[in-house]
């Protein structure tokens, strides 16, 4: 009998071309898992014929980041319970993609209409020294970051406006108009990492905000200049799309 | 001006044949080190008949095996001060080999001979899920391990003991007496830390260790079997070699 089912998954992004499945390519963490719990199903049924099972997830990062907890819907016709589910694709995942829980949910149950918010996180490294265990998983920065400077940045940032200057995608004919409730900039050590919290994000949005955001910890710009940047609607005045390593979603809220 | 600098140096070793320069490969830690000071001497003084640079460290590690703080001394005929030292080195070392600080030391002081005493970490991966984030630095166990048991078994190994059985070279002529301070097993959710302190370690005698402290804690052996393993000074008698991705070196005492 079918059941719909949600996953919470972790990757490490470096390898892939993003969430989302592309032609011409198997390296997708979404394809990735497809083919895992396809084959799954044609073993349990001994037929080579089973249709490729779809996943639907909370949303769809870039080529190169990464995901903590990554939320995602799949309905399976499986004999299997929640826990071979997860054992069975653990198994058969590249090491890099890690299924972390299993669950039956209802049948309405859509990871991504039924999301209502996601947080993400950025982290840089400022130290002299090298991040050599985390390399993949932070962007360095050459010169030290003015983190006053950035949270008052950030704070013009805050609450529902049109993003379109922060949107890496040129042809978007939606509204551009997000809710981002916080933006927490931490600092421990040689470590910055930025907490972004919205209802949901744009192509490439909270990359664009970072490379912003460095610009003004730099001092390459005043905190001020991001409320012009924000009005302005206009994707060449905002800073460069940060590198796609240092960024993870961490969690997405129902 | 010839000066002795002492240095502190991370590295990842997973793509590394180990911590000691070997004859037909530039993939050793050593030899990236070396390399890269060779270069900056002939540099400053536009000679490229400067003689290799040698550096001296704490200990050898073994291919694969990673270090957060390993020491090490070079002495160095340079213009620059130890700030510029670490700049050009983290500048030209790989992203996976750090030096974390350089400082001057006395003419006396050797990296290997003055080590007093050395900190190991080695970690294990338990849960259900992957480790996707540090995989390259855990070692995955698919069993329930009885952590009680491998303290129990880990106190007949504390001490002065001759640790011939958990020595990976058959053919070591000179003593393997060894004093093993402590060793601490700490778990936190999945993983499972075995922290050892000892004055000196011989060839693959942490891995080995761990190797046969998983057989304990896996239920394959007793705690008690582990005094006789001791007392066997027979290799064969101790269980398997540890994978070296699990194992780091964490300090050295001077």
């Amino acid at each position: 009998m079918s059941c719909n089912y949600k996953l919470a998954i972790s990757y490490d992004g470096t390898r892939y071309y993003g969430w989302e499945h592309q032609p011409n390519t198997d390296m997708t963490i979404q394809g990735k898992i497809e083919t895992v719990f396809t084959r799954m199903l044609q073993g349990e049924k001994d037929d080579e014929t089973v249709e490729t099972v779809k996943i639907i997830a909370a949303g769809r990062t870039d080529a190169g980041v990464h995901a903590r907890a990554m939320i995602a819907n799949v309905v399976l016709d499986t004999v299997k319970s929640p826990e071979e589910i997860m054992e069975y694709a653990n198994t058969y995942l590249p090491e890099d993609i890690s299924i972390n829980s299993v669950s039956i949910a209802s049948d309405r149950f859509h990871a991504r209409y039924k999301a209502l918010g996601k947080t993400y996180r950025y982290t840089l490294w400022t130290g002299k020294a090298k991040p050599v265990f985390d390399r993949k998983y932070v962007t360095v920065i050459e010169k030290p970051l003015d983190i006053k400077a950035m949270e008052e940045a950030a704070k013009h940032l805050i609450g529902t406006h049109d993003f379109k200057s922060f949107c890496g995608n040129s042809k978007m004919k939606k509204s551009t108009v997000r809710c981002l409730d916080t933006i927490n900039i931490e600092e421990s050590g040689s470590y910055v990492r930025i907490y972004y919290h919205g209802n949901s994000f744009l192509q490439n949005m909270v990359r664009i905000l970072t490379g912003t955001l460095l610009q003004v910890g730099e001092g390459e710009r005043s905190p001020d200049e991001i409320k012009e940047v924000l009005e302005s609607k206009d994707r060449n005045m905002a800073g460069p799309t940060a590198p796609p390593g240092g960024l993870t979603l961490m969690k997405v809220d129902y």
